[in-house]
């Protein structure tokens, strides 16, 4: 198990690969986003956006799912306490597939003896190599 | 409509109510944020949280929900290009309501002269007028 005290500042862990399909762009926003550009092909045409694109909060979710399978397992986390700087940069489109590159930048040790706060940030990128979103993750990692 | 000349600085809306669900949260869980505390009653009492609480990325998701609801209608609005400061401040449980209040906090124009981007800070609250979680937006205004 890695823990808290063996994150290394500067480490850095690619992982990932995430179909992004029309249905799921739709399931989605229909439950959580509909906002014509994340619903509706014709609508989206007309849009600043040129056609369809996932919400941003559902490509959020690709990315935890991403961490959750790629790089949760083996480390000693517990979820994380939010995030700063998150961007969306270029729209995810159906078809598209997405993958991470994560690079530890800090390590915060607080009040708390049992667990520390480790930044992450991360890139998420299609498969044509260009980032779509960004973030710096607040992670919580338990301590030895 | 409401555009972007239209937009005061400290602005105040409060808006949504949505009901957190033990279905819904398992649900998303089990989709896009499969970690034991979201996902498995047992091994979420044994975790730092003490009980199942909801996935932060679903907490975001039922945020962009209430906004679609509640305070896109009349605006011409279109998406946001991220967000600075969220954090989770208070676990999510099933049973809670949560609800928003947003403040306009800034507008910056740029290069492009048909859009600006309105910086709104957001607290989502529980039944208990608890503090849930907290971020600023990067909203997307259209210009008159």
């Amino acid at each position: 198990m890695k823990f808290f005290e063996d994150v290394q500042i500067g480490e850095t862990t690619r992982f990932g690969r995430y179909e992004v399909t029309r249905e799921e762009i739709l399931e989605y926003a229909r439950q959580f986003d509909p906002q014509p550009f994340h619903l509706d092909e014709e609508a989206a045409r007309q849009s600043l956006f040129g056609g369809l694109i996932a919400s941003g909060w559902h490509t959020g979710a690709m990315f935890i799912r991403m961490v959750c399978d790629g790089m949760i397992p083996g480390t000693a986390t517990a979820g994380a306490t939010g995030f700063d700087d998150l961007r969306w940069i270029k729209p995810v489109r159906p078809g598209d597939v997405l993958s991470v590159e994560s690079v530890v930048r800090e390590k915060i040790v607080g009040r708390r003896p049992d667990v520390g706060t480790v930044k992450v940030e991360s890139r998420i990128s299609n498969q044509r190599g260009e980032v779509v979103m960004s973030l710096v993750s607040l992670v919580i990692y338990l301590r030895r």
